[in-house]
């Protein structure tokens, strides 16, 4: 195999896939152009005069205050997954949590998972890297690690770890909700981890990273995918389209509203306990969207029910997306946006609250019953479940919505606040403090 | 609702989603730079001169002698759809095949699936389109049908439509293979649609407005995401990587090799039927990759295993990934190839045939067993299955990757020859001639 070692663009031990573009001639930055996976390095390597930064292909900060993956401009695709630990040992999952911290760094930078990469010198060791992502880029991938109820105090009431008098109060499992058709095995987790990125092999590569790290520490317990992003997290992005073909996330909380940030999403000091602070709490519901019927209905019909027209996104009564909703406007008799309206029962005006949504719409197959398994993967990150999700939804108990979605999954999982440079590293302050 | 009809940006009836764009001052070829879901009508009403022309957000023609999807330079994701018709009337299924291809001109060329669109000027009909691709250029939308050995005679043994003694003899069910743990749920089909685009929102978006479309006619009998393209169908385009982190479809058949095509890929005029010349037939194979077990392999393990280097792809005793293969060369006394290798036992010189690949990458969340449910989509055409995938699949009885791999469905079809401009449709030939 010595052969082998003389490849002319195999990255030298401890260089980054990156690397392979700087190698080459190509600045670091990497191209990216229609998504195209894999396609980066033939653009790159085929004509390097073409090459230009590309905020899609670009790395995003690890390290922060805050983790990324939150207010960070969501990326177009997602692979989310929960793990169970399946050891006792504290120690052991302190020693993952070290090394997870460290293959995380490494990739959202657009490296290997490990310093030998998928090519390590020794051909007669398994590389510590699985090596499709060699040559991509960054792609903007973010990894946001969250904390379950169930890492705290054991399904069976054990404290295995010694963290129950650590656990937030807050971090509970969610009260049942009218309509919800939950599956336990697509449910809960003692850890979790969301990658986004601009090229799901990216996305893909980083959550297999993980598990085959965690090999005999953690277990897969599900894991879902989320090919396009129906939210918007920055007011530089255009809104996108959920499979009911709407505009969603209009009216979104946004990155650049730092004080409506601090109000709903982080975690702040007094909040407790001090271990999260400056975190937040994310929940996940599997949202099935019975988009067979909702395609019956008629266009008013389906604008009714969310309150906004679906061409421009405008709310009923208005002009255009970004107009403020008026719920007290009213046509030929009636209020524009129905009262039993999604977006009149979601809106802060009636909610009292706000949430960070960050979803992904997902087709997984079909049910059996001759229909496509599609819908929204909905995520939001908010300072408190219970004055957050919680409140919202029981607000949702008479969402004209509700006739077209089924809720599948569910989970809530405490996310620290973010890594800081040097020796930090995921949980440190949980552990530790 | 009068209000909503002076919406700026809502396209007049008949206006494809495409001029939306038009309207707005921007060129109709659109603008997709990372894959952005949505990110295009940002970009482009943003700051219309930094629009350009992109491959991946172009329109590919959807008539021709042959169906695109086939040699098209592989797309970067895929919806794929297994039907069962639900109907033994042969007039609606012709009425079905007729809008399904009027739906699939339109939808290729970028527009909506029906005139109406999502906005259909009567508020009190359901829109003949769902809504999430407005905005979203063609994206490299190609939509290529198959016909399975169930339309032709059902699985009961009937004659349903008329069509048994036009049954292609070569379209048989395929045989048992080693190792085989086929899911009938997940298998065969009476018709296939394969949909690939470069935006995996605009592929969704095309199999659920076929399936809207035939609701009544045909059952959604199974459906497959791709996230990432394991071929290249074009000498242009660059090798990805499949889940075991190797290059994959270096020695593919290729779009530029029309007399291999001629030879491998296109029924031929008397092979017969007659309606079928041109066409080809499509094998498609859910395999399961235990890329658990693969990650603790060393790389030399794994590298003999494929019998390619990791790092460059090229084949095992060469330097570069398009040397060609040598399988006498010997490398301290063995074979630099082995013998039980996936490329010495899959490569024309041993399996005596070829086939076009155009495989995808999936993960379909987890198996139960605390590992990721992820593998390859394989996908082949051949103008012949018992010439083509079954004499491959053979030659791989003793395949090394086989301890890493269950093929869990499978499933052939005959892919009809392209539509002609004007009033062809899917199966006129087969229908009616």
């Amino acid at each position: 195999m010595s052969e082998q070692d003389t490849a002319t663009d195999r990255p030298a031990r401890g260089i980054s896939r990156r690397r392979l573009f700087g190698l080459a001639g190509i600045g670091a930055a990497g191209v990216a152009v229609g998504g195209v996976a894999g396609g980066a390095i033939a653009r790159a390597t085929d004509d390097p005069a073409t090459a230009t930064a590309s905020a899609a292909s670009d790395a995003i900060a690890f390290t922060g205050a805050h983790q990324a993956g939150i207010t960070t401009p969501q990326q177009d695709r997602l692979h989310f997954v929960a793990f169970d630990v399946i050891t006792d040992d504290r120690d052991v999952l302190v020693e993952l949590l070290k090394n997870w911290t460290a293959a995380a760094r490494r990739m959202t930078a657009g490296q290997d998972a490990g310093p030998t990469g998928a090519l390590p010198d020794n051909a007669y060791v398994p590389p510590d890297d699985t090596g499709e992502a060699i040559g991509l880029p960054a792609a903007g991938l973010t990894l946001t690690v969250g904390f379950g109820p169930t890492l705290f105090t054991a399904a069976d009431g054990r404290d295995r770890f010694g963290l129950a008098d650590r656990r937030p109060a807050p971090l509970q499992d969610l009260p049942p909700f009218q309509g919800d058709e939950l599956d336990p095995a697509i449910s809960g987790g003692d850890l979790c981890v969301q990658a986004c990125a601009n090229d799901p092999q990216v996305a893909v590569h980083a959550v297999r990273n993980l598990a085959r790290i965690g090999q005999g520490v953690v277990s897969v317990r599900w894991s879902q995918l989320g090919f396009g992003r129906t939210s918007s997290t920055s007011t530089g992005q255009a809104t996108p389209r959920n499979l009911f073909g709407m505009k969603d996330g209009t009216d979104n909380l946004k990155a650049e509203n730092a004080k409506a940030l601090d109000d709903f999403v982080w975690v702040a000091d007094g909040d407790g306990p001090d271990w999260l602070t400056g975190g937040s709490y994310v929940v996940t519901r599997r949202i099935r969207m019975e988009i067979e019927a909702w395609d019956r209905q008629p266009l008013r019909e389906q604008e009714q029910v969310i309150g906004r027209t679906k061409g421009t996104g405008a709310p009923l009564g208005q002009k255009a997306e970004f107009d403020p909703v008026d719920f007290r406007k009213q046509q030929g008799g009636r209020f524009a946006i129905p009262q039993d309206s999604h977006v009149f029962l979601a809106h802060p005006t009636n909610s009292g609250t706000a949430i960070l949504r960050r979803g992904y719409s997902f087709v997984d197959g079909s049910d059996g019953l001759g229909r496509l398994d599609a819908g929204l993967f909905f995520i939001a990150y908010q300072r408190n479940p219970e004055t957050g999700f919680v409140q919202v939804q029981k607000k949702l108990r008479g969402d004209r919505m509700n006739e077209y979605i089924q809720h599948t999954s569910s989970a809530v999982f405490a996310c620290p606040p973010g890594v800081r440079d040097g020796e930090d590293w995921w949980g440190r302050a949980l552990f530790t403090a």
